[in-house]
Order: C-alpha cells, then structure tokens, then sequence
C-alpha cells in the first residue's frame, strides 16, 4: 500500500508581541513521520522515541486526527503511523502539533490530495485540542505553511503566510516544567487599554518589520509588555538569559508558545550560536539540564522525504 | 525675504483597529499655507478662511509650532503665516496637525532645511498639544510623510512609512460636535484580554494586507473590537451609514481620528463616490447637515507649491 515519510518542523509560537496570533517554523529540531495507507480499518501508532507518549490511537495526538479524518471524511482505510520524535513534549516547540500536522499532511497525501491547507489545519486541531484542551492553530499554521504565520482567526481558520527574514534562532529547552493550563491560568484576563496599545504598536512594527525586511525594526518591535512580564516568572533564569542574549546582539526574543523554552533571534548564526552556549551555561550553573538549539527559520514548512505508491 | 506656498492634506488617524497607532493621508480636503521668513522676530498668524481661529501666535496651533521653533532653534528671523484652511476644525480631519505640521514643515525649508522628519514632527507636536491638551504623531506623522504611518512611539519618535495601497476613501463630516476630551474620557481604561488579543490579529492583518496590497485581506483586518463600538454612540446614525457602506461594497471603516467624520475605503472611485452620496442622504433625512470627501490615499505628504528665495 501507499506510504510515505516526512519530515515536520519544531515551531515558535507567540513570537513575543505577536501572542496567540504569530507563530514561525524552525529547522532544528524536527520529527520524522513514516505513516502507511492500510486496507484495514486500523489506525496504529507507534513512537520510536523513548517519550512514553501514549500509543492507544485515541489519546496520541497524531493518532487522534487520523481518526477524526477517517470518520469525517468517510475512509475505509485505516493508517499507520510511526514517530521519531525529537521534538521534546512539554518543550514549548511545537511538538503536539508537529505530530497532529504531519499525520494530518500526510494523511491528506495517501489519500489523493484532497484537502485545502486549511482543511488539513481544521483536522490537525483535533490533535491540539487532545494535547492541551484547546484548539489552536499556533503551532500547526507554521509547521504545515513553513515560514511566519498569523493565524488571524482558528474559526473560521484564516491564516496569512508572512515573509521569512534571513534570521537566526538560538533556543533553550531548561528541563523543568511549566504547564500550558498553568501557563494560561496565570494571565490576567483583564488589561490597561495603554498596555494594549503599547502591545499592537509592537505588533503592526513586527509585521512591517517582517514584510520589509527590516530587521532592525524587527528587532525593536520584539517587546511584550502583557504577557511575557507574567509568564516569565515561570521559567528560571528567564531576565538573565534575556538581558545577556540583548548585549551579546540578540535582535530580540522570548518565551516560545508556553515555555518553558525560550528563543532568541539573531542575524548572524555565529552569534545564535554564542549565545545558545551562554543559554546552556547559565542552565548549568544552577544544575538544570537544557538542550539549545542553533535553527535557521524554516520556509517550507513539513515535507515529503519519500514517497512510494 | 524667502516665502513659500505648501498644499498640506488632511489625515484619518487610527484606522479602525490602528488606535493610536495609524494614520493615513488623504487628497481631499487640504490645506494651503504660506509662510515668510521675517527680518524681526515676529510671529504673524493670519487665517482667510471664516473659522474664527484665534491669530494670536502663542494661542494658534500653527503659531505656538513656529514659537517653538524660534526659541528652541535660536533663530533671530521671525515668520508671517497665511493660513487658507478647508480641513474643517473639529472634523476629525486632522485639521489641526495640518496647522502645525504645515507650520513645522514650511519653516524648517525657510530656515535652510535642518531639520530631521523626526524633528519636524517633533516641533509640530507642540501644535497638537495645544489643540487638544495631548502630543501625539498620530496625524502629523502621514501629514508630513504621506501614505500610511504608523507611529511606533511618540517618545522618542518612531514612525514607520508603510505601503500605499490604491484604495479611494469616501468621507462625511456630519456637523456635530465631539470634543476630542469626550472621546477620550469615554473609553474604558481596562478592557479584556481576548479582546485584545482579536484586536491585534486585526492590526496585524492590516499591516500585512497594506504591505502586500491585498485588498481583500485589508478589508477582513477593519474590525474594530474595543474603540468603535464605545465611541461610535457618540456619533449620529454611524452604525446606519457603516452597514450601508458595506453593503455597497466598502472594503471598510470607521470612525476618522475620534470622529464625529466617518470614513470608508473602496477598490474603485465610483463605489467611494456612491457611498458618499449615501452618506449624505442619512444626514439630510434626520437634518444634519454634513461635507462629504472623496479622495484617494495621499503618498507626498505636504508638498510645496511655490518657493520664493
């Protein structure tokens, strides 16, 4: 039967200001996914990995949209799917969605191509809504369009592809962790209108700055003036990672998606480099394990690695 | 001694979702200014049209901008300024910073064309401040500049010239009176975060759209969820004239700076004119009389017509 194997990109969303509407696909890290068409109903899934994620279709995020493609879409095929995942769960890069959007991807593929990039959004959200009770389109938008996205609306699903500036990340994952649920909860739900004005002012620089190319404005539009002063205080270390990547010429950066990762931009990959050692190092000083990441932005989203009919 | 004549547009601050952010230069209505370097150090203040506007210097918006100058730029030269206004005061046309970006504007090449557009606004600031008790860039900015701006900060100054898509606006000045003080003291200085958070999706739609001319996108980003719909009760029958516009094929709008004028932008002229003749007919029928505007974007900013040296 039909198989095929892809390779599905960690992703960033949030992307400082831009929260809950921006997101960007990075090249490190990333899962690959070998999923078959079978002639049987089943839909299997097994993980390669050592996560311990759970492999019973209906609670595996990637197992969950196959399903929900296959009763929607009225398949008499079933699929199985295997994982290498290295894209850490609970990192805060995208990895639910990395397997909800390369099962839906490729799904969509086995079964002739007939879902619109949306379509195969729409179902991919079944997989976010299992990992975290919530359906967004955050990380899923970047991972399947490549590049930054603004997800301006997850229903009905209207997603803007951006410009992809030549930039750099440089990424930490401190192995400690912060809930999404409790990440949400500790925002408030009320805001200063001043506050908020400051937040778009940052948000319209980001998106011109992104447009145009301009990193130097991208760079001074990388400020959160709502979010990140509550949410930061749930990472360690988090203003000293920050204040060092800034003075060692970070563009800017933040708390990626819910944390615990955080991300800095850079212009030069010699300097994401520097300063993923310097994020490493401050880990190690107060005994947190970490993985950094030294990532360019990734412009074509999941692809197909092999392909056999 | 040097004189010159300046054509000096009028301006939609905020943009619907752009609050305090975004502003745009319109042909139509405009100003003319002329303006004379003085062997004394006088300030002459002379207005031809009927709007009774104080002449004195220190309490003329254009004035207090060239006072400033002289003080702070230690000049010795004074100016006389001949004011021909048709941006009405009090339209939210942003016919006050037309005065004082006017005044910044043609003084600065009087004197020889020293100074930065940022510190030509600075300077026009002061007229502003004047006028409505706040210094703020948000209708000076695409005064001077033209086209679209965005106005990152007012301190330090950051303006942003973002692209000029071709869209034609129609506009009506429904003559009421809404003191600018009122609009602001009517909105909420708290609001929700999820209110927030579709605001700056919009913001950011609108920025993407208007750097990519996609009109379709720029209309679906003109939404509003914080600012219109507290001040738009301020404003007679506004609901009425934004759901027939939009009928009519208006990709959006909303209220120009903190109103009572109202704007809509279209793809093509004819609709814009249509639209205005709408808009008219909503005030004749409740007897209000109103001055309708049809123009399209503004991309020069001031431009001079004559110069004498």
């Amino acid at each position: 039967m039909k198989s095929i194997k892809i390779k599905v990109p960690a992703t960033v969303a949030n992307l400082v200001c831009g929260f809950d509407i921006l997101g960007m696909a990075i090249n490190e890290p990333y899962d690959e996914m070998e999923v078959r068409l079978l002639e049987t109903p089943d839909i299997i899934v097994r993980h390669t990995d050592g996560f311990n994620l759970p492999e019973e279709a209906s609670k595996n995020v990637a197992g969950i949209v196959l399903m929900k493609m296959q009763e929607h879409l009225h398949l008499k095929n079933g699929f199985e799917v295997i994982i290498h995942k290295h894209i850490k769960p609970g990192s805060g890069l995208g990895s639910s969605a990395a397997s909800a959007a390369g099962a839906a991807f490729a799904a969509n593929i086995l079964i002739g191509n007939i879902l619109s990039r949306e379509e195969t959004i729409h179902f991919a959200m079944f997989g976010e809504e299992l990992a975290s009770g919530v359906r967004h389109a955050d990380n899923i938008a970047p991972c399947i369009y490549g590049g930054i996205t603004l997800v301006k609306s997850s229903d009905p699903i209207d997603i803007i592809s951006l410009n992809t500036p030549g930039l750099f990340i440089a990424a930490v994952h401190p192995q400690v962790e912060v809930k999404t649920s409790d990440a949400r909860q500790i925002l408030k739900k009320n805001i200063q209108l001043k506050d908020a004005i400051t937040q778009w002012g940052n948000i319209a620089g980001l998106i011109a700055g992104i447009e145009k190319n301009d990193l130097f404005l991208i760079g001074r539009s990388l400020n959160d003036v709502i979010v990140e002063p509550v949410r930061s205080i749930l990472i360690p270390e988090f203003d000293t990672i920050k204040r060092k990547s800034l003075e060692m010429g970070a563009l800017g950066g933040g708390i990626s998606g819910s944390g615990p990762s955080v991300f800095m931009l850079t212009e030069k990959k010699k300097t994401a480099g520097d300063i993923a050692m310097m994020m490493k190092s401050v880990y190690d000083q107060i005994n947190i394990n970490s993985m950094v990441y030294v990532s360019d932005i990734n412009s074509t989203g999941i692809i197909i690695e092999e392909q056999n009919n």
